[in-house]
């Protein structure tokens, strides 16, 4: 029983990846070794979860001049093939910018430039994973043990390179020998509870149960659980926290049965420059996700459909906010950037 | 532009009716010339819905005597075979009743018996007909037109002998040339506000826009819904409703909105027995409904799954019942009786 690990170097300098699209039916990890290849992989989805497309991306742009001498023009091409795949995910252009520098300086210094990449591509990730460990002691202890955590979505392992940021306290109190066990929503569209958190907390040994997102607000009313873990793709400086569709229903329903609502994220997703959570945009997606399944189809043609990704949950509705710097209430958490 | 009818005779008085497990991929009517035949088709859910299975297990019941002279015995052979299909669905065993009484009273009457039971099956759709039309009409006149409407679940033309419950004031709205859209909750975890409200809604002409069920308390914020209403599958006397999983936490999203949220139902629906929501029992059903999908796995085998089918909607979160005798608030629901 370990927890998973979605990326790792192969012994000769590729990009080892486990694909995620095909989980839980299959496990199967593939070996990369061209810019074009890692590029595919965060555009299909193998590779996702923002922290883990930045990961990705950065051991991806090594590709570039793994065979022959290297130049930083082939690593700025490489870098813009990369930052077109997933245009709205601010960890991968992040990442390729630190990956840019560190090779503009490399050739200033005259140093070896694979090497240079390398270092920092193992940099952003051994920071991602210290950043999570942080996540993780910071909410074990808020938590305590004999806990049963409702989460939606995935903020694990698998989306990030460690131990992920809303399971962060869940794997760190079930390391540390404490009981502790999940509830997931499954998700709906895309499924990630149900094929990929699940997934990762059963391979791990954490005990999980599988919901439908709609089962929820029963659940929460059993009076069985500790508390809802999420994670954020943007908090805005009030607190407001930009999370996958689903969240702020989650959040009323916590609030209506007193069950405290906690918001796992490292700081650099707070956005000091987003006032509220209004200003937020919302990205809408294709209606194939919620129309077919794999193919089928379960919504008539003649049917609309609205499918947003995200929606916005209150800062009043979120008891606090487990960040790698600490635990902060929504109204504070501006002012740890 | 029509509103689909689930179920009919056959020119030769068989049952013909609409496979629901196809929707809406194909629309396929099935006729049906054995008691048999019916009872597979309730236990597969090709027909489902409460008052529309009481129809089907009536009309199917006169199949028991097409052919040949018939006997009360006969007929009561059938009816335990119709009544095991569903155990939980009262209205089976309601209109099974009633059937066996007006076997027994043609039989001492000396009439003919095919004739009384093509009768007293009539009547069973008739009366349901006649509900629906009823609470389409006090519906109607709660909303008002420009309506947007939140449903979820399938309580329409498909579920009853007319015109539905949830539905009937869309459709009396829509008939009257009033302007009247939808928005359906696709209902994990079998899709029946996807499949099969989608569905009939498109074939009347009614706009109709699809969302998980997720999305629900996104939309509510939007602002743009009028009202929600839902159907009921058990009122207790105090007003608490039993609905399909996922109406609970509905009924608290568009509570924290301001949103009206109706109950449609008849008024057989409320149990004067049941004191409040804690006595309704909730069945679990298979973790397979939740764990696959058409056979393909969703959620690892490890995994557990929890699957309650309905939940209780506590009274004070119900702005009316809307039933065959007029609008009630959930208080004196029970005071219709």
């Amino acid at each position: 029983m370990a927890i998973p690990h979605p990326i790792d170097w192969t012994a000769d300098g590729a990009v080892r990846i486990l694909d995620q699209t095909l989980l839980p039916d299959a496990e199967r990890y593939l070996d990369l070794d061209t810019v074009d290849a890692v590029a595919e992989a965060i555009r299909t989805l193998r590779v996702r979860g923002a922290p883990l497309i930045g990961i990705a991306a950065a051991m991806g742009l090594t590709l570039a001049i793994r065979r022959g001498p290297g130049s930083p023009e082939a690593v700025c091409a490489a870098s813009r093939l990369l930052g077109a795949t997933r245009p709205t995910a601010v960890n991968l252009h992040w990442a390729l910018a630190r990956m840019e520098r560190r090779a503009a300086v490399a050739a200033e210094g005259g140093d070896d430039l694979a090497q240079a990449l390398r270092q920092e591509a193992d940099a952003i990730w051994d920071e991602d994973r210290a950043m999570c460990a942080r996540i993780g002691a910071a909410g074990a202890a808020l938590i305590g043990s004999d806990a049963l955590v409702l989460t939606h979505c995935n903020a694990g392992a698998l989306a990030t390179g460690g131990i992920g940021t809303a399971l962060a306290p869940v794997y760190t109190l079930h390391q540390a020998g404490r009981r502790v066990a999940v509830v997931a929503d499954e998700t709906r569209p895309l499924l990630q509870g149900s094929r990929l958190t699940a997934w990762e907390l059963t391979r791990a040994g954490v005990p999980v149960t599988v919901i439908t997102d709609n089962m929820a607000a029963s659940r929460l009313r059993r009076g069985d659980l500790t508390c809802v873990i999420v994670g954020a793709d943007r908090i805005a400086a009030n607190g407001d926290v930009a999370n996958k569709i689903g969240t702020y229903g989650l959040a009323l329903a916590a609030r209506a049965h007193g069950v405290p609502f906690y918001v796992a994220a490292p700081t650099s997703t707070v956005d000091p420059a987003t006032h509220d959570g209004s200003a937020i945009p919302i990205e809408e997606r294709a209606a194939a996700e919620v129309a077919g399944w794999r193919g089928q189809p379960v919504v008539p043609p003649e049917a609309t459909v609205w499918n947003p990704a995200f929606d916005v949950t209150p800062a009043e509705l979120v008891t606090a906010i487990i960040t790698d710097r600490g635990v902060f209430a929504p109204r504070d958490v501006a002012r740890t950037e």
